[in-house]
């Protein structure tokens, strides 16, 4: 029975094998989320489900009673690290941010017998919050050092990512409010207020530009064309501190390495090492 | 009462601080700030205000008297300062750059009583300066060293900026003549003349694209087809630069604190505070 | 009669020269592709064809007989390595994917004359498959150390863009989801389902912004506009990580050339082969 | 007389002074030349001219009066340079590139009275030609450093960004074709021919995305959809290509420059020339 236990965790657990490569079992739920999810997307359209309208609940229900039937697993077989040993030590599992995902992931599914299925459709959707569970599966890996590192890069630079952005925001204030000020009398549904107005600077300063909207009068056009400039230099602006953070982290654990290489075979071969990081 | 005058010096006076933390008051007023311009842009919207009328015509006095109150309690605490003393150097204070914007941001309340209320909307947007309150405000932090190595490294590269903008400049014109010789006979009021081409030429070049205005001919598709592939170079050409600014901006700025640290503690030493960059 | 075979393998095999210069006969052939690829292209635009009906004919005929020979020829030619020699040679020659993509390439011209020529269109357009010969045949020179530099920057960094990517969809389903649930009763046709809001999400993620659907109340075009705002982060990560990627690639490319001269002239000599990295 | 004529060609030429620092009489034309390029671009606007018709007379007859006596001042005072002394040195000089530019931008306003004035607007427009005069009396100071180091960022990696534009292009045919194939018999107006398609390629892979033509079947919007997604890739690769380009160059600019001041003033302060740089 243990041996069963110990067993099912080894698979489920992401932490119980060494060298955090991922089990069989995990591979395969990652697959089983992406196709539960793709099934949801799918389904929401008529004439998709119109087709074949057994199959997209027979897999709901699959997916369903498997992801419940997995959640159950990984609490039982939690069980097998010290700490969550025990009914107090499940609680405290069941507690962790990862098993609470697991959960709010499974609800839906458990609580749709119970809502109205015509006013149900935004709470189907709630299905996709499985996408999630994804990331937390995902923990290990190369994948993650590189998810890391993209996360180290936005941290690293924070106040600069922030400042760029308050002065996008700012940017968008004051087109907003210049083509309010231009075009309320022209075009009142479009640019009556400066709330509407903004409407049409980020769709302009994101280069968007549905066309929805769009100046009438010479000296709207006029603002529009200095705002629309400007929003280059904007959009170029995170993107460029956000490629030069990833630069720099990158050329920076790529030299940390050679070092440490350095570090463990010492003296004239230090070159040779550095020569490694090519 | 010497004793009070100082307790407010030391929350509104950004400098008054030792290592420059931001003071309570100063917090506040930034949300004090960003409240009243979230105010003001909702406000214009009609559906909006008919729903609070009062709440806006309320908040609006708050921030008003708020902002006055602040404006006098920096003008009277300004007296702790050796140079600001006595009425003289109240009067150095209020020209100083930083009070005359305070002055500026709360000039349209104190004025909104004498303005007529109809065709009052572009004046009620003046209370809309107060957003660059806010940059006087935070002047300090790690965020005023983001914001001055962004502009650190837009000097340092001031020439090419303005160089690859001179060129995008003069392919908006040459694009604009293009389309306008194309153009102008089958389309006179989007293609009509040099100025008019010229909304379409930054469209199409800031990659906006609102598709109001177009060429129709096939003479005129091609160059802007031309037009378009170029223009993708032209959007990249200060992105790049301002990346690659930024990017050695922040990697001398680290080398340079690596090479301090090892200033301080010298010999073999070195290597270990150079891994310090990581 | 082998001086012949000699001569002409000489032309063809890329491999054959050496420092792999190009010779005149594959300089020559890849004009020939893209000046077939251009015909084809143009082919299919009727007021183009009716110009000159035959001279598309003329060109095909021409083209399509002169690929077939030089396939003819390259199989006939290969006899010069010995691994390509005899008739079981050839047939291993035959089965390499270059000459299968020349094959692949040459076969619709082969196959037209057994084709129906009103349903053929998307037939002839197979014989675009030419243009993947161009790849194959500049396999060499400097263009192809630029196509490896750009591969390994991509593949150097094929986790983070990896990762990017899947945040990019793992965006877009989020997006078309708030869009179904926002719209979908009042623009069923554009927000009925989640893939039909997907073709919205991916127009404004990647910023082209058509604007044949576009959010209709007020609560879509906050979310839009959300949407919008997120996906110039979204667009600038993957570009990001290009761009440092290409610049750590090159950098190391330069740097190791000049270790290599530096190896080759060693001592005090060293400083002045870094030098030689300007 | 010999005097006026060395003062003039101090004034004129751009190799005379020492440090290449620009004379007060270039910097006034190339003032006058961007004023007279925008008095030709707002003249074709009919509201505009009809406003001041005089004025654009008087302004035409003004500044091309002034560029022909500057053309013969250059062309005498070129003489003060031995190589273009007599009559055969000013044949000589006025064969150099920058000389026949002067010439062909002064020519439109000589050959005007002999144009008829109904069909000459696109004569009219070749006075823009102008601009270009602007390119070679900038031809010093630290906008040309700048200018140069766009350009040497561009020739380094002439063979990435060849080779990225060709994969951009390839896409471009392969995504017309898809489109062609999926739409030509739904929309034959926007999608008839791969030549028509290109427009919408066009347009999408720059996200330009006029919305003038998009694919109306589901096929068409899944192939946009997947078209648009890898044209961010195409867009961002170039971008990536410039930015590591330009950075490159600038750093080893830098480190050059810090390595001459270095042997300048050697030994033990190396370093703190290498603290230079930042």
């Amino acid at each position: 029975m243990d041996s069963l236990r110990y067993q099912i965790w080894r698979q489920l657990d992401i932490e119980a094998r060494p060298g955090h490569t991922m089990s069989f079992a995990n591979r395969a739920l990652i697959v089983a989320i992406l196709v539960s999810v793709a099934a949801v997307v799918l389904e929401t359209e008529p004439t998709i489900r119109s087709g074949a309208p057994m199959l997209f609940i027979t897999l709901e229900q699959f997916f369903g009673w498997l992801f419940v039937t997995e959640y159950l697993a990984r609490l039982w077989s939690a069980g097998e690290r010290k700490e969550y040993a025990g009914l107090i030590g499940r609680c405290r599992y069941a507690l962790t941010p990862v098993a609470l995902i697991d959960l709010v992931a499974v609800t839906p599914f458990l609580l749709a017998p119970f809502v109205d299925s015509v006013d149900g459709t935004a709470f189907y959707v709630l299905r996709l919050m499985r996408l999630f569970r994804v990331l937390t599966l995902a923990r290990t890996g190369p994948f993650t050092t590189a998810a890391r590192q993209i996360w180290h890069g936005i941290v690293d630079r924070r106040y600069e990512l922030a400042f760029s952005s308050l002065i996008a925001l700012a940017m968008m204030i004051v087109a907003a409010t210049l083509l309010y000020v231009a075009e309320r009398d022209v075009q009142p549904e479009a640019f009556g207020s400066i709330p509407r107005a903004m409407w049409w600077a980020i769709a302009t300063l994101t280069t968007v530009g549905y066309g929805d909207v769009y100046p009438a009068t010479t000296i709207g056009k006029i603002l529009a064309g200095l705002v629309a400039l400007s929003g280059i230099g904007l959009v170029a602006m995170p993107a460029g501190i956000l490629a030069s953070a990833l630069s720099t982290a990158y050329q920076e654990r790529k030299a940390r390495r050679g070092r440490d290489e350095a570090a463990a075979g010492p003296g004239p071969e230090s070159e040779r090492h550095q020569s490694g990081l090519d």
